[in-house]
């Protein structure tokens, strides 16, 4: 067997020759240790929100994060604070200024944004934890949640920071000057050369990046790194003021939130989609990666990855839509049953929903479901396919069960166990005398059609019927005299509730003729209970393609009510052949048309649900 | 009937009223004209990338659009120059400095941004057109096509604007003298006065911004009004810069593309989803509508709108999946090609693919076909869901169709027509000696599939079968007497591909055995074409359906090689359960069992499309 290359592995291959050959740029030289990595060194990773990591070059090589550490603990500052502490302590104004500007508000002293070095050390005294130590601890932790494996920091380099960082600790004593600091700024300004030191590589700063992208959950550890409700603030800060003074051209270009470290790292992050990570220590003017700002321009490009280049993506939330004529539930009704469903088939409507419920989709949904309010009588909605429902479609699908309640139509969700929010808002609106849980808790659409049909079916005031031996649609156009020669040979037999009537792996050596009451035939699942895969009411003749075909049973039957059959075993079905071929060929037609029904069905369903 | 309102509309109406009674902030006044606006109006509207238009309060108000038109210009300069010389004019860096501030670059003079005057006045200077008349008109007509109504300049505000506009002349002059524009500032200046002055209601920016997030196609007329391809980057100067020295701020609380002007109107773009237009003319110190701005922050928290909270959309793209052995082909095989195909029913496997197919969404596609490149040897891609796809998909597929060609698998596009730039790249590929062009033809799943199955049945080398008579398969278990009783009522008929062997609407009243050839059913459709529907080769029954039920014929059935029938007419069928029971009985139930098995088909079917 070949090995085969994915084509995206290929292109990320392309694009690291591409650039490989441009030296331009320079070693940041502000401390002697950042002026010896090796100029030559160059990585790119691309990790996409369900963990797939493509990577080349030089992934592996160690740095240490520097500046790439600010949004991080920019998100750890606003869960260890309230959003209202935060903001008083740094801003979020970009400051159109270098990385290294000072950029305090004059009269407040408060930090134009936390990308800054200012407003990132206002971040770091933002940190809880008590002791200087055991903070630190928490942002490595973090930093290793991020990145999915243990981390260390360079100590050198932490080291010639601390003895060099004159400026920032300038900016310190600033900040403590205007209270922002709320105490000697030395230890906070230890924690944050620190957490500059910390050594990542190309890869960690891809995982890192999606896992911003993921909504703050590592894709490839599946744990959650940040509570899911800040990262947009910290993509925020990263969109305006991630990139210093380059930070509108970046978004003009390539379109993404992301940040930049003096050591030659680039981390940007395409929400919902995936994050990249790059390494390649030649600096240009303003501090970014000369490689890295070429890569990523280039994967934006190529890739067509601008956030703000968007296709309209509202109209595939509804995958199917159908009514219950063209797909039905599963029960054989009794004839009578039968003709008043046919009668209000399109009072019933299934809609099947995928993806993203946001605000836009379910807008679509809900404004389907308006405008049909005053015809259909039933809406069923699939959520099976849906991956996630925010809250704004929560609320929109539930004030709209409200308004197609007053309308006279009634919602029913199917698969809904997922979406804990959706239940919450529906129970909570079912307790204020509306209607039963019920309404949430179907779990497939077969048995929520079958709901919605029986309460069509009320309305009709159809008692249960019993259908008398000579009234069975097998017999259709049989002698009084045939039918009872039939009878003759076909045996009683009477069930309670939860009965077994056919066991799986049985030989089909019999047809049954249901004449009372109702059963199912049900499958087992893995996890050991049984689904319901078709029900009969009485009238109905069950088991008979295992019987024709002569395979062995399927599936079991179950009796659902007390019920009453009459089975015909395939001796005396073949007997009847050999004494009264008038009869079989009779009967035999009438399985025709029984099959030739149900294949019709089948076909109708097939055409709807590949449609 | 009840007439239903829509629970979105009900929202905003509710928002509208939270916030009616704030009457905070001021009239711009450096105008008189801007003073005499109704401190009370206030409206909202709300526009989908599919057209749907909600507004509340006074959104059919008109008021002069003022800075909105910024980005909208800067659009137009895209599209009339060459993207360097719109940079050399005018940078992308937000100045964080107010919307008046002169800020051009100390040494170029060319202005920081398109949505601070000085870059808006260079921005205008960049359009095309001649005349100064005719310039105007092609904006103007611009911003029609934006809104898809007529338009017109309020001529108070504009001579009101031209004439106390001293600070914008001073700016104009110092453009000029750095060589920004490029003669006399006057009449751009005017021209920009004048773009400043047209006039539009609330519901016009929500059209205008909906747009923008449809990718420049007007979702309520369906005309583009900026080419696609130069949106991100009008969406790209408004989020980084459209809030004046609020810019941070908004991006971080709203999280949308937005711009705002002094006379209090606001413009937000969701990209993809939808935009926003608010209109209250009270101003905050930023020249920010106090209303506008609560209202898009109100709107974005409840119907979480910022574009970075985005849940991951990758896994939805493959809707379904499967093999041949979960759905075949309608092609009813001889024998001994349904063993074959049997054998390797797992070599076919298709994905239907729904949404958009951007990189992260078609990398999850190419990641799984390279996974599968050894095991498949026929891929079959259905893009009848799929509502667009970029260069950056296609190239994938491209190259993802080489790489499997590679490994001895082929792809087979189904529904291509509407993807010219897949067309275009698969063609050039072919090409190159590959395939033929007819790897992106089919046009539906059902042709492609049998395609497919054809090619692994060349594999076996198994000629076309004639099949005898007497191995007919419904002639299964009966005597050679038997079966010549029925071969001397059969009519033989031969036919010659293209020939009508059934008519749609005839009586069903015979049965047909396809002894030699292959025949196919077809359905007419709207447009005059037929759709073959199922498909049969030598030793098949077909008409069962219909001859069982007694309906009329519901397809025709064609010939489509030389074909050889046997008929047997009804009064036959009938008359040999009357002479020869035993034959009918044998008859009917080898008929029970094509019945049965087609049943069997049918099911597996639809769990397969159902799942």
């Amino acid at each position: 067997m070949q090995s085969v290359k994915s084509p995206v592995e290929t292109t990320l291959e392309e694009i690291h020759e591409q650039f490989r050959a441009n030296a331009a740029g320079r070693l940041a030289d502000y401390i002697p240790e950042l002026a010896k990595a090796d100029p030559s060194h160059f990585g790119i990773a691309l990790v996409t929100v369900d963990g797939q990591i493509y990577e080349v070059g030089d992934t592996a090589q160690s740095f240490t994060i520097q500046s790439i550490s600010k949004p991080f603990v920019y998100g750890l500052a606003l869960e260890d604070n309230s959003r209202a502490d935060v903001l008083a302590k740094v801003g979020v104004e970009p400051s159109g200024e270098a990385f290294n500007s000072i950029s305090l508000d004059p009269r407040s002293g408060r930090p134009m944004n936390p990308m800054i070095n200012a407003g990132a050390i206002a971040t770091t005294g933002l940190i809880q934890g008590g002791s200087a130590e055991n903070r630190f601890e928490r942002i490595l932790s973090m930093f290793e949640t991020y990145a999915g494996r243990e981390l260390s920091v360079d100590m050198d380099i932490y080291r010639s920071e601390s003895a060099t960082g004159h400026r920032n600790r300038a900016i310190g004593h600033m900040l403590r000057n205007f209270e922002i600091l709320g105490s000697d700024p030395n230890p906070v300004l230890e924690l944050y050369f620190r957490q500059c030191s910390i050594s990542v590589n190309c890869r960690d700063l891809g995982v890192m990046a999606a896992t911003l992208a993921n909504m703050g959950r590592n894709p490839v550890t599946g744990v959650q790194a940040i509570r899911g409700e800040y990262v947009e603030s910290v993509l925020s800060v990263m969109g305006s003021c991630g990139m210093y003074d380059y930070a509108g051209e970046w978004i003009y270009r390539v379109g993404m939130p992301a940040k930049s470290g003096v050591s030659g790292g680039i981390l940007a992050v395409l929400p919902g989609q995936l994050g990249i990570g790059v390494y390649s220590p030649l600096l240009d003017d303003h501090g970014n990666s000369v490689r890295g700002i070429e890569v990523c321009n280039k994967l934006s490009l190529h890739f067509n990855l601008h956030i703000f280049n968007a296709v309209q993506s509202v109209h595939s939330v509804i995958r199917l839509k159908y009514d219950s004529s063209q797909v039905a539930s599963n029960r054989k009704r009794t004839r009578r049953g039968a003709a008043n469903l046919k009668e209000k088939a399109n009072q019933i409507v299934v809609y099947e929903l995928q993806g993203e419920l946001v605000f836009s989709t379910a807008e679509v949904v809900v404004r389907d479901l308006v405008s049909a309010a005053n015809t259909v009588r039933y809406v069923i909605i699939d959520l099976k396919r849906v991956l996630t429902m925010d809250q704004s479609a929560c609320l929109l699908f539930s004030k709209t069960i409200e308004v197609l309640s007053h309308a006279g139509a009634a919602v029913v969700f199917t698969h809904a166990a997922a979406h804990k929010n959706l239940r919450r808002i529906v129970k909570a609106w079912n307790k204020n005398g509306n209607t039963g849980e019920r309404w949430v808790q179907f779990e497939d659409n077969n048995e929520a059609l079958e709901f919605c049909e029986d309460q069509l079916l009320a309305s009709f005031e159809t008692p249960a019927e019993a259908v008398p031996f000579e009234e069975l649609e097998v017999f259709e156009g049989m002698t009084h005299a045939e039918i009872e020669l039939i009878r003759g040979v076909a045996k009683n037999c009477d069930y309670m509730p939860g009965d077994i009537i056919v066991r799986m792996g049985d030989a089909a050596d019999s047809l049954f003729f249901l004449s009372a009451g109702s059963i199912s035939v049900q499958i087992p699942l893995q996890n050991g209970n049984y689904k319901r895969i078709v029900s009969f009411d009485a009238g109905s003749v069950f088991g008979e393609v295992a019987f024709v075909d002569g395979s062995t049973r399927s599936a079991m039957v179950y009796a659902d009510t007390p019920a009453h059959c009459f089975e015909l075993a395939r001796d005396d079905f073949d007997r009847l052949g050999e004494n009264h071929p008038a009869l079989k060929i009779k009967l035999l037609q009438n399985l025709l048309l029984v099959f030739s029904s149900n294949l019709r069905k089948a076909n109708r369903e097939i055409a709807t649900l590949g449609q």
